[in-house]
């Protein structure tokens, strides 16, 4: 009997969680399991900000691929996924088409810019590791031409911050840390930089109690970082945002930088597979099956799932990608073995979001926690993240160790 | 008796020099010594080609005046010179007027771009610390961005080098090393990367010896420099420069980053302030006083002498800046004492141009050298400009110990 082949798309936290799974828990005549991947290095995307803030060195946030896989049990096949198409059951690379007995599709967020006019040409977006080397990068030039400059344009110091979400909060947080060093190196004062935060919705870290979002954000403003809450941002231009202040009342704020942070949407190729979609992202079956394709498997990202306690969508994290990789994994080996697929039930553990180096808000097994024992917490999540992929050794190797 | 202020403009090799050794040889009560310079920081103009390609962070070409200079004996003020007038005697800067028995104009060098259509606009120059500072930085930048590219257009990852002469090939020697050092931070393969050095001349480094020149030119070519030489450019864009390549013939090379790295003038200050100047530059008399005005000294690249001897004038370095600079001590103090000015003799003890960080040519108290050896001179020759002016603890602060 011919081996069948399990396809995973992608080497972010769901699709490597569900690879590692695999070799750990296949015979090596079981299957043949493939992984593709654009790089031949997973990131950790929940890292990226710090790269983009130039708090990490990008090499920091990622590892190589053949690190964590048995070249003898996964074939790594480094290509981009160009088509996917599960009527036909075949997958389009740069690499040449593959075809499948099980696919699992794990190929992560794509930014969201809502339609709003000129994001997607004048912002930047923290969307993977070259994509934060080009902040960090813009961030040092903007700092160095303006120290060049005859007539000095101040804007050019000026970073804007779209969306107070995690990614937005936890941005800033590094942002806050490093503009007091980009000053020094760069013989720039600090009173001529300027960060500020805009959202849309009325709220900051929407989700998280309120106690601990007024923690953050009086830690940031302390910081210097400014907030314009409930200001949508209506355009993008090279010159910066224009945001709505009010019913017919609009602003616009000059800025050198522009990093666009709120909301994320499913990778693209989903919406050409022949799976219902919205978003990009699928509404998967309780054992993360995509509707009406018993071969497929959607996580991380591009799946969404429905908190029937709290009755609302469950957030797109890291934890959640990696616990449905190793679930996946499992049904997987029940679908071969012609036994029944289990449920996917979410354990969360607890939410940190990042407030810089030393600082943190977040709850851990229901305990709310600020400062350095939240920022401690976090370490430990970022940490944990390797050791379940990577084991011990990808801990030493990559690990954050300034805990306190 | 009033005493007599010496103002010394600029805090280059020259005129740091001519401080340092006033405080050494007068008395607090003897003079009124001012210096006036645009940063609180003194740079080593010649490191700035390692600060350009990112092989030395910019701190470590440059430290604080007030580390050399004695508080009680010299006066600083931190203010950009704005206009001479020797016919006056009044200097105007950004923090006022001053007036001067003694005037030293040390002002330095400026890039001279011969009016070659486009150089001003979009050519990057080795000016000072903060350009050093922008072109790593816009190098960093187009490496970033051709790796977040979809379309990549691999005419980012060209760099050309404008001049053949000695800052043009000490910055190629750096660029060479650093190269495969940013490929690798940059996921950028090798062979994407040019490195294009233009010269209009026929020759590289014209007044070194032919066998040096040989050695230099085959050393940068097996590091992947490409030479383009006796083509003139005769314009930039902001896409590359045109170049000449025949009597009507004419090349584009497309480049991201272009350096303009061929000729300097002196400071254009020079040209209104009543003394005669060619391209900024003051034919000194033998006691390097400006002619027809015995108060005023000039020192370093503003300054002109011809060697007799070889019937060519003396390039404009450091090595000759800075015995300047000590000379030009000497006959103040002289002429404030009725006494006699002494005649300036440069004494020439070597030149060494580097190829990076272990490659060099140069000819030393009239000795070849090249690899090793001439690297090894190059950084004694580096420390020795830091021992000359900021004694022993400057070279255990700023010096380079990597000598093999």
């Amino acid at each position: 009997m011919k081996k069948p082949t399990i396809l995973v798309l992608g080497a972010g936290y769901g699709g490597l969680m569900t690879v590692v799974n695999l070799q750990k828990k296949l015979g090596v005549d079981d299957a043949e399991v493939i992984l593709v991947n654009k790089n031949d290095y997973h990131y950790e995307s929940t890292w990226l900000h710090e790269a983009s803030a130039g708090t990490l060195r990008p090499d920091q946030v990622r590892y190589d691929i053949k690190d964590v896989i048995k070249s003898d049990r996964v074939k790594f096949v480094k290509a981009t996924v160009e088509n996917i198409d599960v009527n036909s059951k075949k997958v389009a690379t740069t690499a040449g088409d593959l075809t499948y007995d099980y696919l699992v599709i794990a190929l992560g967020f794509e930014g969201e810019t809502f339609g709003i006019e000129g994001l997607d040409k004048y912002a930047f977006s923290i969307a993977n590791v070259n994509a934060a080397r080009q902040i960090r990068d813009h961030i040092h030039y903007q700092f160095s031409t303006w120290s060049l400059e005859e007539e000095r344009d101040d804007s050019r110091l000026t970073i804007v911050v779209g969306g107070a979400g995690f990614t937005g909060i936890e941005f800033l947080g590094e942002l806050a840390n490093r503009i007091p060093e980009l000053c020094a190196e760069y013989d720039v004062p600090r009173e001529k930089v300027r960060v500020i935060c805009v959202e849309a919705s009325p709220m900051v870290l929407p989700g998280f109690d309120p106690e601990l979002v007024d923690y953050a954000k009086a830690q940031l403003q302390s910081k210097g970082v400014e907030f314009s809450i409930g200001t949508p941002v209506v355009q993008a231009t090279p010159e910066g945002v224009k945001i709505k202040t009010g019913e017919e009342e609009f602003d616009f704020i000059k800025a050198g930088t522009v990093v666009w942070a709120a909301g994320v949407r499913g990778n693209s190729l989903i919406e050409t597979s022949g799976i219902e979609s919205n978003r990009a992202r699928v509404r998967v079956e309780k054992d993360l099956r995509a509707p009406n394709f018993n071969d497929v498997f959607i996580v991380g990202d591009c799946s969404f799932m429905i908190n029937e306690e709290a009755n609302r969508p469950y957030p797109p994290t890291a934890q959640i990608a990696m616990q449905q990789g190793e679930v996946a994994a499992e049904n997987i080996i029940a679908l071969m073995n012609g036994r029944e697929t289990k449920t996917f039930v979410p354990d969360i553990k607890g939410t940190v979001c990042s407030l810089g180096d030393e600082d943190a808000v977040g709850v851990v097994y229901g305990k709310k926690l600020t400062g350095k024992k939240a920022s401690f917490m976090k370490k430990v999540i970022d940490n944990r993240a390797l050791l379940m992929v990577g084991g011990p050794s990808l801990v030493l190797k990559k690990g954050k160790f300034n805990l306190l």
